[in-house]
């Protein structure tokens, strides 16, 4: 069965832990930005996410990549934090008829999941080369390249454009 | 009652939501943070998280001033995603016996919670700027930059002492 919370004595077992949690996140990310992009009405959000898919996939095959690396085999657990981040931006996204401020409250949403990955990769990274596996922080580094640039694309796309059509 | 997502149509309707989310966050880690002072066994840790819990009251008492400044009721509205990362923080830090792996699991933990704060206080922030409401903007600055202080200062424990204790 699964790797539960139960069975972290170690910190490796702390690090494997935090690395399922992750794998889990982005195959949760996977899933919900079809949908973030088909909502999006600004064409240059709809991009950024768009091409933070195609970054998302890569995400994932890093992810198995340090599984395999560690000699651990590639799974998920179930991560309330993501769950919950998800859930709050499907409620947000789902109720909001006006376009822009949709748009708006679609790049919240996803700066939301950016800093809950910037947060986790920055730790796996940290206890990787703790555990004398710099192999595994760099791979891990790229993600955490692309999260904070994905993370700082929308902040530019928001305060630039959204913002300001939507308080018009 | 409360107010719902579905009740936002414009900008200024997400601006409050968006506010009502962090002053129910807010609320919720004044609550968990003496739970993690308990738990935490080394000094500096601790420590940091007595300071934090001081910082979170001023946090509180700051949003209330921006919903008094912007003329709502101060309230929260439920937050799917705060609830998800302190229920994963419960979930770790309930099982792990070791206490320098605990430790870790700690600092993670935190630093899932103050990016999730810099997440909102950085959106809430350019929202406010947006709509017009500079003061708003200020009040809410100082929120964020104790977030932001507080995550560099996890990281510095973390790196330079805790990890490497619980890898020896």
């Amino acid at each position: 069965m699964g790797f539960f919370s139960k069975d972290i004595k170690t910190m490796d077992d702390l690090f494997v832990h935090t690395l399922r949690d992750v794998y889990y996140t982005e195959n949760q990310i996977l899933k919900a930005l079809p949908d973030m992009i088909e909502k999006a009405t600004d064409p240059q959000l709809k991009q950024a996410f768009q091409m933070h898919l195609g970054e998302t996939k890569n995400h994932v095959t890093r992810v198995e990549q340090v599984f395999k690396m560690h000699g651990v085999e590639a799974k998920g657990v179930d991560c309330p934090a993501i769950d919950g981040i998800i859930e709050e931006a499907n409620d947000i996204a789902g109720e909001v008829q006006d376009k822009e401020v949709l748009n708006a409250a679609l790049v919240a949403a996803a700066q939301a999941v950016e800093h809950y990955e910037i947060t986790r990769y920055g730790t796996l990274m940290a206890w990787a080369k703790q555990l004398g596996r710099n192999d595994c922080a760099s791979v891990l580094q790229k993600n955490l390249d692309e999260e904070k640039a994905a993370d700082k694309k929308l902040t530019q796309i928001a305060e630039a454009k959204l913002n300001l059509k939507a308080a018009s």
